[in-house]
């Protein structure tokens, strides 16, 4: 893993910024500026500049941000500007929701191969992937080259899914299981933990 | 919106200091130092002691956590020591595969209403919940009472459902949609984005 310069918070902007100015491209949209940046994505102008300032000055007063180049330069930091190649574990009802996000992930990222223990689902199609046993997992992820693992299992088998995953040599990790997993120091472990998201929401709330 | 006094880094801890210590409760366990709940969780040990120390003396040194009234304060703090309605907009794949994480939410939380625009869906069951039509969003959230919303709709319709849910009074909505939504500034709006976190990720591996 990297020595992170950027801070995290930073980092998880980036994507979103990424996907903005993406939308931008395709509209044949050539400059913005931070302010329109912010109001579209509910970030404060200034929050903006400064991220976007750890990556040299691509802006110039007054005449904004080349999105061509934003593009390209958020895409480079990312890492996102060669084609990255994802696993799935676990093909429940969850897995195969997220199977089907493919065409959000663009260019920059692939799911592909999709794994489960449950011999009744191995053998099934889903879009064009083929849902394999987890015994495969370690030999996919070699001959695949895939350096992403995206683990969709119940609790008690994330992990073992997880010790797979590093076994088979995968640094990052994204993990929807409601539990925290145990992974070497260089293997990135993030969370999509949806009921935590709706427990801390809870407190946005008046009390009845 | 309650004056946030605790910082939302701290706050999106709680409901997962919150799980582990349930997990405690249910098997018995009546003490827990900072230590321990640190190891388990991957926390720095003095971020625990940190973050529960907002709540006040719970701990005491070398005698660790009393589990049933830590668990008791965090609910408080979360308002979770009340049942909380959620209702779901957005019956397709990854709305369908969340609508069956009601055991998830313990007795915190429950998904009590779902709905969705293609006439195709209506009326189906999911669980005990018969997925309804958008129109009838806001009687339905009046009078179930419900306080929080969850979107999984496409991203061309998520402003449409965005507005719909505040008109209804909803104070904090949980977005899977992949785009940033505008709200009044008393609506708290948390997104579960999976493509950025999955994006994200791609930071911290290795140049190929």
């Amino acid at each position: 893993m990297k020595n992170n310069a950027i801070s995290e918070a930073t980092i998880k902007r980036l994507p979103i910024y990424l996907r903005y100015l993406n939308r931008l491209k395709i509209s044949s949209v050539e400059k913005v500026s931070s302010r329109e940046i912010g109001e579209n994505l509910n970030f404060n102008p200034s929050q903006v500049r400064k991220d976007l300032s750890f990556f040299g000055d691509f802006g110039k007063r007054g005449y904004g941000y080349d999105v061509v180049i934003l593009v390209r330069r958020i895409e480079e930091i990312l890492n996102l500007d060669h084609h990255i190649p994802v696993c799935l574990v676990g093909a429940g009802k969850l897995g195969q929701a997220l199977s089907n996000y493919n065409h959000y992930l663009e260019e920059h990222m692939k799911i592909e191969a999709i794994f489960d223990q449950n011999p009744k689902k191995i053998g099934e199609m889903i879009d064009d992937l083929t849902i394999q046993p987890d015994d495969e997992i370690i030999e996919t992820i070699h001959n695949k080259k895939i350096k992403v693992g995206i683990i969709c299992v119940p609790e008690d088998n994330a992990q073992h899914v997880t010790n797979l995953l590093v076994k088979a040599g995968i640094k990052a990790i994204l993990n929807f299981a409601p539990i925290i997993v145990k992974t070497p120091e260089d293997v990135k472990v993030n969370y999509a933990d949806f009921t935590s998201e709706l427990h801390t929401l809870a407190y946005f709330l008046d009390k009845p």
